[in-house]
């Protein structure tokens, strides 16, 4: 394992040397492609990330699948319920997005209704379904196999009033 | 950037040809010295794992710091909210086993006060607050500079009813 983490070392030092420098990076992560390059959940740039692939659907909602592996486990064979949380929070942010309205998350409950299977299929889902003034409700589920494992819904405050359509 | 991946891409068949079979890995992570070792909020073995350092405390509650990085960002210079949600579900888990009486997840509750920020330390708590028949209730909280950026409410529920004392 040494030789190992002495090559991975070596790699990290080498990107260290021609990385520009974390301001930069800051910057650049929000430049150009935007967020969805890096963000822990669907970014490509992320090694944290799955990454989640969301679609806008034509009926408001966004939508994407995903198989979770080993790092994603909590209990024995089954997703970390925190890892729910993270896709699920994620997921809402873009479905205001996509129905035109985002705000900054004030408020997110999940409800656990049966264990997440990890190395299957799961289908993330997002709609935003009410906006009053500044504050949005959204909410969605990670489902396996057709049955709901999570569902959350969040309280998001937009920053400014939405316009009259 | 291709001679790196090359690299890594080398270094990923070397550990894929000696390590030992999925199911036997599985069983690994839940033997010996168990969740910790893995687990993707505090597992030392996991590289999604920021890790989180969380010691028990002799007032029934458990109490870590971390300063996150870029791969946990989601506003600019701020921690991603469900990054804060993956922290705060694992720590009142912990919470739950250092107050001895540990259940699954079934409903997990966000606020979120202030934007919580990216490099600075993060005092990360969880407590059990109240035990009625199988279901358990624990709080936590992330703060940044003595401040509440997130707070969580959870319910749990106990596998077995918990033994009189």
């Amino acid at each position: 394992m040494k030789e190992v983490a002495d090559r991975l070392n070596a790699v990290a030092d080498h990107l260290d040397e021609h990385a520009p420098a974390m301001d930069q990076r800051m910057v650049d992560m929000w430049s150009g492609e935007g967020i969805t390059r890096h963000d822990p959940v669907t970014g490509p740039e992320n090694a944290i990330a799955p990454p989640l692939h969301l679609t806008g659907k034509d009926d408001g909602s966004v939508e994407g699948e995903v198989a979770l592996g080993l790092p994603y486990q909590g209990p024995p064979g089954h997703v970390h319920g925190g890892i729910s949380a993270l896709l699920l929070d994620h997921t809402l942010g873009v479905a205001n997005h996509w129905a035109g309205q985002s705000g900054m998350t004030a408020e997110l409950t999940l409800r656990y209704h049966r264990p997440t299977p990890l190395f299957e299929p799961l289908t993330v889902t997002g709609e935003q379904v009410a906006v009053d003034g500044r504050k949005i409700r959204t909410t969605g589920a990670i489902t396996a196999r057709g049955e709901v494992c999570v569902s959350a819904e969040g309280l998001f405050i937009a920053k400014h009033l939405p316009r009259p359509r």
